[in-house]
């Protein structure tokens, strides 16, 4: 692994004081299972009536650690929960030793915390296709425990770090019927995948009081309009996970389509995402990508996806350049309708082209202006129907090239 | 537009000798589109009796030129014909005046060949979005059809390049019941998409005599795995167009499926489909991925493109690094079945994995002196059914960000 990378010139300005969850606790250790120096273990402890869902890649090629979570996420149950997650290895295409290795993890977790095997939720992130060295985790969950904190999250957002070059952490209160839950979560990613290292791993925790099928189904609609919709690079990664647990301590009860509980959730699950995106590798740019206009959400959300993934759009913001041709050809490949001739596209304020040509009225030097701000916003009309979607995305760079190319991972 | 760049380091040693195919001339001319000290326009003059396929960029923002020819393709007549294509200017989203461009050049190269308008197929490439100056195309007309000679068909090469590094030409002879017909074709791009400057084209000639449904359907069914089965950088253009015309000056019948000459037509498509990728922007490795044992040619083909479109698979290659995980993470976005216990992975001819794991013989130094080739062979086989696949691509370095990110287009 090359030394550790400057913190990305998007990152948030420090890591954000985080509302304490009653029902959870963290720890973290340096289990040395790929890095020294460096925490590489963290623990979640979280308390009886917990509730939990949670949503998983969809490769093909998924880890080891995600198919155990499918599973175990289908389970409904009153006692104790624990998350684990080691960085530095993914446990991936490991064939059969890999389900050995999180079979071996969750049950040593399950009897260390007094919690059902069935309750323990672990996930790896780091190198594919090397055997997981599941012993030099097991040796550190007596301290794990006994270090168990609320206070805990910071250190838990830092264990789980591969290449990402600053922790990443989200939080806030949320009102539900004139009473006050928290919810605050944790994420890592640098990129849908990092070199070698794949994985955005996602943690968020609410002492609001939830149903499963409520929490699972709040979960997976959220989901569709943050996590789904960010992209570094169109790789998507083997490992990805998002586990959202509620704990219920506040007893306050978050029902059905909760208006005030869902806003709070989906700012957190945002934040998340828009913090993923902004530790791209060599990304320099934070690129927010509009579509209205379109047949449906969906047809805008393959429009604004097909933009966010052109290799050729992506270099063009790196490079400061407006180059409205390169998003009518994203348009153009993405599959879905479009009218050549009904386009309208805009760099932030400044209208670029309408009507299937550049707007009359339109200056290269405004545009280009625009270009040297660190956030870009894109927006594009279609002019054919009601369907509307945001991505969001971030440039392509010569330090995405050194990352992945320059040195052996 | 950046100064001359370097000839690729993949590029053949120079333009092969094409056989001379009658009915058919060629000539070029410097009409200062956007060039200066090149040629950037060509013309093509068929023999009456010429019947002309072609298949067309599928983009729903496809240029004026495009939208022409798909018309006029479905054409049939005994007259002469002609081609007509310029390079720096793209005539794409131009709104109305792109249809007007086009209307005015081929009516003009009409008129100067005696051939019917409906016969005179053109294509534009270069900068999209501005107004074609198509009258300084019409001012070289007279110059061109004077200077038409059947040996003209590399200056046609050179005039219709943009970021190319090379002049693109192929041809060969194919026996068609013992007797030899000629096959000669020339192409253009850098890429699925060049700098600002969209398109692939290509136009092949052979002197057999070849009906029109029966060309159109060989051209159909040869694009699929030839120039349908390369990829740069996954980026579409808003031009690509394949033209071939068969003038019948051998008087040689070829009847439908007839494999000699498909076979001789297979070869040109795909010596030109692979020239394209050999200049691809930044390349410095050709790549072939071979995936076998998928539950369908269509799923192998899926799962094949998802591995060549890959940035960390590209930018693994460009760092010599035998990365399979990241072929692992490809095939299991591609969205197409795979087992993951099943899948085996080899470069060239060092099998890296198999029953979805690490091969137990695989020693990484074997692998990591094979990836030190300019030629990389990747083959994979998922052993699920029959079904294969092979396309072309080449890596993705730091060359292909400085063409498109370092100079504003």
């Amino acid at each position: 692994m090359a030394s550790a990378p400057q913190r990305s010139p998007l990152a948030p300005e420090a890591f954000p004081d985080l509302p304490v969850i009653d029902g959870v606790s963290f720890a973290s250790a340096e289990a040395g299972v790929r890095y020294t120096g460096r925490t590489d273990v963290m623990l979640a402890k979280l308390a009886p009536g917990s509730t939990i869902a949670g949503v998983f890649t969809q490769s093909s090629t998924r880890s080891a650690a995600v198919l155990d979570c499918e599973e175990k996420i289908k389970f409904t149950s009153d006692a104790g929960a624990a998350i684990i997650v080691n960085s530095g290895n993914a446990n991936a295409f490991t064939g059969q030793d890999g389900r050995k290795s999180v079979k071996a993890v969750t049950n040593a977790v399950a009897q260390a915390l007094d919690v059902p095997e069935a309750r323990v939720f672990s996930a790896s992130t780091g190198v594919i296709g090397e055997k997981l060295p599941h012993d030099k985790i097991e040796a550190k969950l007596k301290e794990l425990s006994g270090n168990l904190s609320a206070n805990g999250i910071e250190g838990a957002a830092e264990a789980i770090m591969t290449t990402d070059t600053f922790a990443k952490g989200s939080g806030t209160t949320a009102t539900v019927e004139g009473q006050k839950v928290r919810i605050a979560g944790i994420a890592k990613g640098s990129g849908m995948i990092a070199p070698d290292m794949a994985t955005m791993l996602v943690y968020i925790f609410t002492d609001a009081l939830v149903d499963k099928p409520v929490l699972q189904s709040m979960v997976a609609a959220l989901n569709q309009t943050t996590f789904n919709c960010i992209s570094v690079d169109s790789d998507t990664s083997t490992s990805d996970t998002l586990l959202v647990a509620a704990t219920g301590a506040s007893g306050i009860r978050v029902t059905e389509n909760n208006l005030g509980f869902m806003e709070g959730l989906r700012r957190v699950m945002l934040d998340l995402a828009h913090q993923v995106v902004r530790d791209g590798e060599g990304a320099t740019k934070f690129v927010s990508i509009a579509v209205t206009g379109a047949s449906s959400d969906r047809d805008a959300r393959t429009h604004a996806m097909s933009i966010a993934n052109s290799p050729l759009v992506k270099t063009a913001i790196a490079g400061e350049d407006p180059n409205w041709g390169r998003i009518v050809m994203a348009i153009g490949k993405s599959g879905a309708p479009a009218d050549r001739d009904m386009i309208a596209i805009s760099f932030g304020p400044i209208q670029v082209a309408k009507d299937g040509w550049v707007n009359p009225g339109y200056k290269e030097k405004d545009a280009a202006a625009y270009m040297k701000n660190d956030v870009i916003d894109i927006s594009v009309d279609l002019g054919l129907g009601g369907g509307r979607a945001v991505v969001w995305t971030c440039d392509l760079t010569h330090g995405y090239i050194t990352i992945n190319a320059d040195y052996r991972s």
